[in-house]
């Protein structure tokens, strides 16, 4: 069975971004270094050794509607994995990128159900916030992985959407600092 | 001069305590280890090893009202420290515990102020959350320590207050793993 994590970049006091979606220093640490992680990206060495796996087993990738038309999803090539399953009561936009593999599911709980359907033994991943916030809600969520910047938002958008009830997680299995980002990886406790 | 350290144990989304300063599992590591923090903490020895240093320094604690009335202000005796300096409009409680060292002060610029003639050359702990917000906001933080339990309260009193906008810290030089607990402790950026 394929792992479902949660991810995104976080702040100290649990922002994603602002609340016009400003990720301000969110980002610093993906071009503040030398090592290559994507055609975008240059990360810390120490950051790229933890980031290049997780992204290589990524098989699916989980995320809201918002996201999607923010980036115009990403132009129909997935940032991680093979496909993208976009949680959204309105269907793919008519003529986007026909051959593009991306999927349009209308509740969340289907739409990890779909994404561990494509992802095979490889990892889902969810977006950190609203979606990410249903699916642990719900219990979809094994692990929730949080990129932390030392940077105070004091409001934005939330890492865990709208969650207003306690889960207990796991001592994290992963810390590792890197430059302007410490990466935590957490288990949901069961 | 001492420094200024704001402190409190907060939840991975930000949180010190519940809607009605309900804390739940943010304090079992309190209590879930084998090496002895005080009267009332058995911690793990990682976590004995940084807290009581760093609770040996402390000089003068600030803290608000709302903690003082919750615990009656320790009944006179500082959780940590020599001082107590409490942010507070109203005076202290007539006849209460008359040679406590406790002083109320109805201005956190002032409070600070006092707290560091107080400690001399220690350290100024100032309570995370509304009274730490507004000192951090001032610009009057120069150390940020989070205790950082692996449970998601989704809701509750914020480790930043009312903090509203954006302060950017140093890369944590304190990066610690206790059980139920992960120390982390950040320098303000200048």
């Amino acid at each position: 069975m394929s792992t479902v994590v949660m991810h995104n970049v976080v702040s100290v006091d649990g922002f994603i971004a602002d609340a016009d979606d400003q990720v301000g220093p969110l980002f610093d640490w993906y071009s503040n270094g030398d090592t290559e992680l994507s055609e975008y990206a240059k990360v810390s060495r120490v950051s790229a050794e933890y980031v290049k796996p997780m992204m290589a087993n990524i098989g699916s990738l989980v995320v809201g509607r918002h996201v999607f038309d923010m980036t115009n999803g990403w132009e129909g090539a997935p940032p991680a994995g093979e496909h993208i399953v976009v949680v959204s009561h309105r269907p793919k936009p008519d003529g986007w990128h026909p051959e593009a593999p991306y999927h349009f599911v209308d509740d969340v709980a289907q739409a990890i159900a779909k994404a561990k359907d494509l992802a095979g033994r490889r990892t889902v991943a969810v977006a950190a916030g609203d979606v990410g916030g249903q699916a642990l809600a719900l219990g979809l969520v094994d692990e929730v992985a949080m990129d932390v910047v030392p940077v105070v938002f004091g409001s934005g958008k939330r890492y865990f959407g709208s969650v207003d009830a306690q889960h207990l997680l796991e001592d994290p299995h992963v810390v590792i600092q890197g430059d302007r980002v410490l990466h935590l990886r957490y288990r949901v406790r069961r």
